[in-house]
């Protein structure tokens, strides 16, 4: 079944119709992903998919058995060589010689010049971020539903703490034991797998944003600072979750690094409500990083949806006249579910990252999983 | 260290001398990844990167201590925000109203508008084809080094086969412990990740090409056709493995679809030789599979380096004349590496797929990962 709601694809619809867009064109495949594909649909990967403004779907897929399984769609093209030529097809769906087309600002650009290639009238939606923008705009509000697979996912994630916890308190192991662990736990738990590799990082790692590789043979509790992201999926809906721990005597420097990133998280759950500007949220917590002379080198938080980094972003407001002037202003609202994770790194010392995962659901705020600090 | 060789980066840029080419771009971020970049830099990820035809290279990237440890660049950008700004460094290195920009066909289409509204002037080379070909050419034969880590990556895949052998003996345990087991082996036997979740399936989804999820609950060992696809990666460098297994009393037709896909891959290996055309190989293998009367639904193998996917692909010669157009027969030839996996399956009734690894050194074809199918 797909994800998306007959309201929200009506709004989809009268956008094209508003804009003069005759049919849009997603493309999912393993060299770029488009979540689009699954939300608009419910089949799950790999998949060129046209939709009319007349609201009609059209799916070809690369797997007909996954499709038949999962995809809701108008037509379900079964010719086996069809993900070779979505051009013609999209052709054949748009019946004109000069079609108006929406894409994806993902897309790759191999679509773009094979379907000028076989439609030379085609013209491209010419304000290709507005599109991008209601897109983002209609998967940043979850559904009922949506929001019921979002708490599964977590209730799994916050399942895995204690063990994690337990893992740094016998002071033993690896990084990749730990990774493990927590993989082989979330199954247990019901995750169909890991939302993304676990990130797991001891003292001399956990400066790094994302660190390379995710886990390796080191021991995990050296002295010092270290953190563990991880998550888990259910039904495509995911979960993500950072615990920041600590092992041992730190120096002073490494206190402070943790006292603001805590602080920085609290700061900005408190800021959290129905109807404040998202660039709020992430200026409390960037206010407080930066007091303490840090600078913060990613977004305070991501959307979580089908995809890990899903809408709403949770980011500063641009600074530079010429973002500010494509950027909008988007305040909190019903239905949206988002990560807050403030963090500080220096390298040599170690990082702290604080992440939980958090929905405004019946007008209240919620954090829902129960990541904090471990101190050993 | 950067894995391209001089000789290879001399190619590039003659390429670009030849074809007017002032600069190539290149961006690698999650949502569509480029293996070139690392493939030019030895950076890991998420990076923009700009090549002069005079073979200079600048580094964009997400995590500056990252690439200080990984990259080998010209010049390394380390100002934090040059990420969201791409096209502003395009504008520099160009040094002109209207230079000709080189970008992979997989680019994300924002990055094309992007460079326009920055550059008015700008022209993006008129045959991207020639230039993804390029790439492709380049990457499809290795240097010696890579060949050595290659086999390192086959070796670790290699010492998983004991333990998934012993794992199917024993006939009890699921899809997922079979999954962690591998997983944990491979880490064991010095690998840093895996290359892809291993896809295990029994006998209800092994008629799947990609099974989703890649391993479940269920009992692996059910009487019928099965599948493990697995690979290891190590310094970026991947093998890639499909071992067939079967379990109990088959009926004829499963009989039947084992034996073709086995014939088939023995076909295959036995048309293997330095110039000889790829499409003849993939040709050998289908051949037998059609006689079956059965229809294959993926190509026969693809190129092993920094990505599972890399060139050559080994694939069908195309039929459509527009196809044709665009094709050109490529030759075995040494330094190439890839995997020969045909696979035969029938929904209802499992697949079966068996993979191995090959390479062409000193004008020798040598099967370097060990897969054969297990039969319990």
């Amino acid at each position: 079944m797909r994800p998306i709601t007959q309201d929200k694809m009506d709004k989809l619809t009268i956008f094209m119709k508003n804009n003069n867009i005759d049919l849009i064109y997603i493309a999912d495949w393993e060299s770029a992903r488009d979540v689009n594909m699954r939300y608009l649909t419910g089949h799950i990967m790999d998949a060129n998919l046209i939709i009319t403004s007349g609201g009609e779907t059209m799916l070809l897929p690369w797997d007909v058995d996954l499709a038949e399984d999962h995809a809701q769609v108008d037509t379900l093209v079964t010719d086996k060589d069809s993900r070779h030529n979505p051009a013609d097809y999209v052709k054949e769906v748009a019946k004109k010689d000069n079609p108006v087309i929406g894409v994806n600002l993902g897309i790759p650009y191999r679509y773009i010049l094979e379907i000028k290639r076989k439609i030379p009238g085609v013209k491209f939606f010419e304000e290709p971020h507005k599109l991008a923008d209601t897109f983002r705009n209609l998967r940043a509000t979850k559904s009922p539903q949506e929001l019921e697979k979002l708490i599964e996912a977590g209730k799994i994630g916050n399942k895995a703490i204690n063990d994690i916890r337990k893992f740094a308190e016998e002071k033993d192991g690896t990084e990749n034991d730990l990774s493990f662990l927590v993989m082989k736990k979330m199954r247990e738990y019901g995750a169909e797998e890991n939302s993304f590799p676990s990130l797991v990082a001891n003292v001399t790692r956990s400066h790094m944003i994302h660190c390379h590789p995710s886990a390796g043979n080191s021991k995990y509790s050296e002295n010092g600072l270290a953190l563990i992201d991880y998550g888990a999926r259910i039904d495509g809906y995911v979960c993500d979750i950072t615990i920041p721990l600590s092992f041992g005597k730190l120096t002073a420097e490494q206190e402070k690094i943790k006292k603001t990133c805590f602080k920085a998280y609290e700061e900005a759950i408190a800021a959290i409500e129905v109807g404040v500007p998202l660039w709020k949220i992430s200026q409390a917590a960037v206010d407080v990083i930066e007091a303490a002379g840090y600078h913060m080198p990613h977004g305070l938080g991501h959307g979580l949806g089908l995809t890990v980094h899903d809408s709403p972003g949770i980011r500063q407001k641009p600074t530079e006249p010429e973002r500010l002037e494509v950027w909008s202003e988007v305040l909190i609202e019903e239905g949206m579910v988002f990560t807050i994770e403030p963090g500080v790194y220096v390298k040599g010392l170690g990082g702290q990252r604080l992440e939980n995962d958090v929905m405004i659901r019946n007008g209240k705020v919620e954090v829902y999983t129960n990541s904090e600090p471990i101190e050993i």
